[in-house]
């Protein structure tokens, strides 16, 4: 245990994280550090370092960096506005995202989501379990409700009979991950017509 | 000046590269570690260490990580079979697609391939470069024989007139690049039909 350490289990009022705030701090600090340097660029030292703690402390809640970060990535996913099972049964995909549009366009173009995006996608291949968190967290919810959405439509005749729905939801998020980590990437308001754009192809809009 | 740095620049038949594939072994060194430990996880000592030369020869070559690594990509990216712009004006999207789509499922399922753009799409907020040189010498001609293809599936009315076709485009890649990243990546066989089902929402499959 190293004097730092120490000084965080105990209450000296010194402005350092006590247990459970320490717990977050951490968190935090590893996502931080995760966007900025990527996994291989991040080591448990930093993180300690940056979330004002001892490595000990780190170490203790967390065996590995991929299990740090993974459990950083899944406290992160949270984003208000997306429509209720209620709302999918009462109201048209078309209403629907007529009112989260905005939202997600905003939220397409934020720097902290691309950079993050950025980063998931690009340890995919060397350490999925961080892509499995975030698709299991933030993903799955999201195509539970699109797959409804699209059901919907599809009662509609919007959507053609025969459309597989998953190959659908890959073609509309994927063009959004695709685009904003292109160059140039564009801002909100680009980044709304966009959206209706992607969503008038898949048929969810008019 | 390193003794290793002499001993490559002579010839004294030890095996060691001469200078021309000196060069090309530092790029396959650089792409191969960037693919393993990302571009943090990468240094000019350990691509100089992997070619089998000193940190001079590569220091002379090129100046940065960002700017080798950025070479690498571009001696790499290149793949046989796709339309000639003659074939686009005489062939149907149909028939080219027919031609090329096991060849592309084959190309998408690749682990080297998986592995690259995940690291390329992981390293394009904080290096953006390595995607501008990725998307100047692999994306835009592909996107451009793909443009192609979508204007005549337009003439012939198996694409809507007002249809966007950077989005379409966007929607097409972008689907391939997230299905192969996610959890569970398809096999050939089943990358075949996605791809197939990809191209007929877009309008070039029937």
């Amino acid at each position: 245990m190293t004097p730092q350490d120490r000084t965080v289990g105990a209450t000296r009022g010194r402005g350092r994280p006590k247990d459970p705030e320490a717990g977050r701090a951490i968190l935090r600090a590893g996502l931080e550090l995760f966007v900025e340097r990527g996994f291989e660029g991040t080591s448990m030292e930093q993180i300690a370092k940056r979330a004002g703690v001892g490595k000990l402390t780190v170490y203790r809640r967390w065996s590995s960096k991929e299990e740090l970060l993974s459990r950083a990535i899944e406290m992160m996913v949270e984003e208000p506005g997306w429509p209720s099972n209620d709302e999918i049964r009462v109201a048209s995909p078309h209403e629907i995202l007529e009112r989260i549009l905005p939202a997600s366009a905003e939220m397409a173009v934020d720097p902290r989501f691309r950079a993050l995006v950025a980063r998931i996608l690009g340890s995919s291949v060397s350490h999925p379990s961080l892509m499995a968190t975030y698709w299991k967290h933030y993903v799955a919810p999201r195509r539970a409700a699109t797959s409804a959405l699209l059901e919907n439509a599809r009662r509609d005749r919007k959507v053609p009979v025969d459309a597989d729905v998953d190959v659908l939801m890959d073609m509309m998020a994927g063009a959004v991950l695709y685009r904003v980590l292109q160059p140039n990437p564009p801002d909100a308001r680009e980044m709304e017509r966009y959206l209706r754009e992607v969503y008038r192809v898949a048929g969810l809009l008019p």
